[in-house]
């Protein structure tokens, strides 16, 4: 008998039909003799029909009023869902975030979790119920009003409670398989990894990969929570995100390689002219910081003698691209550069394997094969366990397939790869 | 300057025009140097919409689930009349039932308030903000577990909120002008009432104006709460409900009577050929209180004396018609009478006035008027300010019409009335 977390996103929970189906899952595992404790999202597109309504009202909502009207979201979703299993002969009682003591910062829209103080969910697990618990939301304990985890926050929630509750698995279900070596619709013979450690999720989901948000499994590194991703849509076993090792005779052999992520939702900003003296760089990105910019890969060309001029391109998000040009623009005259280029047409690929630590020649392998396969390398970033280069956006998914196909990560071509949606 | 506890049902805030509307309202009255605190149910159909969703996922929702259910449409209004104030540059903070303090039992769907205990909303209207109250709701301080009122429990909220503040009037915005003298959809003519005392509105609303719930009066009689209905649709002035007495000069003259009632909610059942001896009637009572149904009226035959069996009639609910005869039915062994009859094509009509009390010849008047317009009548009550008559559902508004005109009750024939909905 084991105490599992479970957690389903929206588009498990869209309608009624889908609370029932969830219902029935949830009844088998506590049937099965575990503990059982489930996290929600909201509805389908319950939260995205919540700010169209606060839009209409307002172009500016109030930070605190947007986590209030957003919250009832999980509040309609967590009841129905305890209804449903009610239904089914076992007994559930839903909770919000207050009530569960998922106890957060007062960052409204972006909260961070402090403490988890789930005395009540322990309550009902010990009363042989299933305890129900609304994600994506807490509470600021100094001012008792309701906040809201941002993006990814239900997968945190979830792993939050499972380190608190020291659960023995917290199992995700999303709308595909669990974890693949690449994205299948752009590989459509990528394998499902059965494990991966916390290490390489980090670097895949840094790099673009959508299954499981980064702030979700650094908290479960942090506390060696054991991530099971799995589809909500069958009985597959999905991926195990762990640091144990697999159990004697599972695995004959760790593998060098745990997959191959892709990223489009960056942008490239040049900025040309740069008076090569110490400290411009520096301040270049101290600008960009202050502006609130997450900057990702930097590369700086050789200075050209003749001019003392360099030129200094760095990556971020191209959500972030007009206040980065802006802030750059306003500080133009003290930083001194000639003008700036704005890119969005860029891709980036990351290799990402924990094997490559040990295993040198990894690097070779891989330009290898985007050199042989004619595509061409922007920029390059490395860690200890990643290696990312930067190309044109139209040749990305080529680059994906190249490097997919030159470490031997493509599957057998009579196995089922079952991928449902957009890997969010 | 005031205090003003201002309540707006679902249909002034069915949706982002309405609400935005409100908040102008809202926004007015705190521009005119008043301290505001709005209680707000939620938007339009949306509780229908939530227990519409509900019976899709199980028949027999778990009540404690149903209160959690429900209370998110509130907290979306509350929210959204926040932001809408909050953009008219006037800060306005919204409260969960449990953040404003209104501790109640534990009966989830029609839990009654226990207290009020109001200091994070003083604070709020302290700082100068307006605080939004979410209607409908509070919390069960054993268990920390949100518990809806049931039927009327926006009115309610308003109205104990009040008397916790010590506001100076508590507005509730309906979409008809106030109170009137009897439904303008009969009487065309009818006329607004300008005051009218808590003893008057408690029987008009037992008799079926609907334009406040007697639980809601019962709580302003208690605490000495003025009420003012008036219409979200107008500026007019409403309908003063208290008993403090007009000020000098503004009414010449007390009226003797308040309105006219009507109601065809009932339903009557007849107990033919009972044993006429001592208990038989009080264990007919007995049985249907039992089963959980209030009775109205009740009238007893005179018995005949060849048999020594006599009729009872009574009249309860129509919605609880089956229940009371299916109880009488399981005890017709015991009770020992012959059959049971039930109508449910009967009307009741009540006139209500404080004056009666002190004018003889009103029951005159009003049997009077009925019998002049040919109204056949089934049972009668009275009270010391009410009296009440059964009759047939088809002739209910012609006698509703006959009687507002004997007591010189209809309205000079160019008088606007304006009665936009259904009263409720």
């Amino acid at each position: 008998m084991a105490l599992i977390v479970q957690k389903y996103g929206g588009s498990s929970v869209a309608d009624a039909a889908s609370i029932k189906r969830v219902a029935k899952r949830v009844a088998e595992a506590k049937r099965a003799g575990h503990d059982v404790v489930v996290v929600v999202s909201a509805m389908g597109d319950t939260t995205d029909e919540l700010i169209d309504l606060a839009t209409q009202v307002t172009p500016m909502p109030p930070q605190r009023e947007m986590d209030i009207l957003l919250t009832a979201g999980e509040r309609i979703s967590m009841s129905l869902l305890a209804m449903a299993i009610h239904n089914l002969g076992i007994d559930a009682k839903s909770f919000t975030g207050q009530q569960a003591g998922v106890l957060t910062d007062e960052a409204y829209g972006k909260a961070r979790i402090i403490d988890v103080t789930p005395s009540r969910i322990r309550q009902t697990i010990a009363q042989g119920s299933v305890a129900i618990v609304a994600g994506f939301q807490g509470v600021n304990p100094s001012t008792n009003d309701v906040t809201t985890l941002g993006r990814g926050g239900s997968d945190t929630t979830a792993v939050a409670l499972a380190a608190a509750l020291k659960a023995d698995v917290c199992e995700i279900y999303t709308d595909v398989d669990g974890v693949f070596t690449a994205d299948p619709r752009i590989v459509p013979n990528a394998r499902k990894l059965e494990r991966v450690t916390y290490d390489e999720m980090l670097d895949l989901a840094a790099s673009g990969a959508k299954v499981l948000v980064l702030r979700c499994v650094e908290y479960a590194r942090r506390y060696g929570v054991p991530i099971h991703v799995r589809s909500s849509f069958s009985t597959h076993t999905g991926t195990l995100v762990t640091d144990e090792p697999a159990p004697e005779g599972e695995t004959v052999e760790q593998p060098i390689i745990a997959g191959v992520a892709h990223d489009r939702s960056e942008a490239k900003i040049t900025v040309v002219g740069v008076p090569d003296v110490p400290g411009k760089a520096a301040r270049i990105f101290e600008v960009v910081a202050g502006a609130g910019v997450n900057i990702d890969m930097i590369v700086q060309n050789v200075s050209a003698a003749s001019t003392g001029l360099t030129d200094i391109s760095f990556t971020l998000p191209a959500s972030d691209g007009a206040a980065g040009t802006a802030a750059l623009t306003e500080h133009q005259p003290d930083i001194g550069f000639a003008s700036l280029q704005y890119d969005d047409t860029i891709g980036k690929l990351s290799l990402v394997g924990a094997g490559m630590k040990s295993h040198p020649g990894v690097s070779a392998r891989f330009f290898a094969a985007l050199s042989e396969a004619g595509i061409n390398i922007e920029m390059i970033s490395t860690s200890e366990i990643r290696i990312s280069v930067v190309t044109r956006a139209d040749s990305l998914d080529e680059a994906v397939r190249a490097v997919h196909t030159a470490f031997d990560l493509d599957s057998a071509s009579d196995e089922a790869v079952v991928y449902g949606g957009t890997g969010r």
